[in-house]
């Protein structure tokens, strides 16, 4: 069977770096159906999707948070929405790979950095990351 | 018996509320104990705590979710934490309370406003953030 992941990246929380989550889901879709695509999605502004109503949004993606395998979020962008879709995905016991890029005066939280329930993946170019993601695939075997 | 009062605020995702979290604290001391008391302090930095290790916080602050009667949650500057603890509190049935600050060219995330088991407060002054605490704690009774 095809196995579902959910990428968790910043959508209002900020942009910046949009192009490198275009990047990782394409490197994901090698494993499985990447649910969350739309995160992406270069038009996608820091003002969300447009169209669907919050609750809708919130309501489509906790079904997608659970009827994934895996929970893959890129958490160098401080966000509300990936924070609390790691704590949600925790509570139904996903696995979950969590990729930060250090940055010069930045730290990351310590509810990902000190949690024992997720696997942080240290990462600087894009190369690093998609090798972290090929390990942590590995690990699941 | 005292209530127990979490508060959740930005610290590696930005200080700049620093103040208005501490204004925040000191009226929830009015309804119970806080527990998360150095969200306020003026001297804490986006670095977070000195001292402590990351396990060390991670550990503290889900007892301190665990053990709270509820949590306030002040969301207008983005932050991993607070939308992780959020999503914690949400697991265990607490009452939670989100105070949300409009700002230009910025949109609460579509995990919280769209969110059915939280309540959120938008307000523009302190004064504002006042009366829906004062309202929240009414509702509880």
């Amino acid at each position: 069977m095809t196995m579902k992941i959910y990428f968790a990246g910043s959508i209002r929380g900020g942009r910046n770096d949009k192009e490198l989550y275009l990047q990782l889901i394409q490197h994901l879709a090698n494993y499985g159906n990447v649910l969350t695509e739309h995160v992406g999605d270069g038009n996608l502004t820091e003002f969300g999707e447009e169209g669907p109503s919050d609750d809708w949004i919130y309501n489509r993606d906790m079904c997608w948070v659970r009827e994934s395998d895996v929970v893959i979020a890129e958490v160098s962008t401080p966000s509300l929405g990936v924070g609390y879709e790691i704590g949600r995905a925790e509570d139904t016991n996903k696995r979950i790979l969590c990729l930060y890029r250090d940055q010069q005066n930045k730290r990351l939280s310590a509810m990902i950095s000190g949690n024992p329930n997720v696997k942080i993946a240290r990462y600087e170019t894009l190369e690093d990351a998609v090798n972290h993601i090929d390990n942590f695939f590995k690990s699941l075997k």
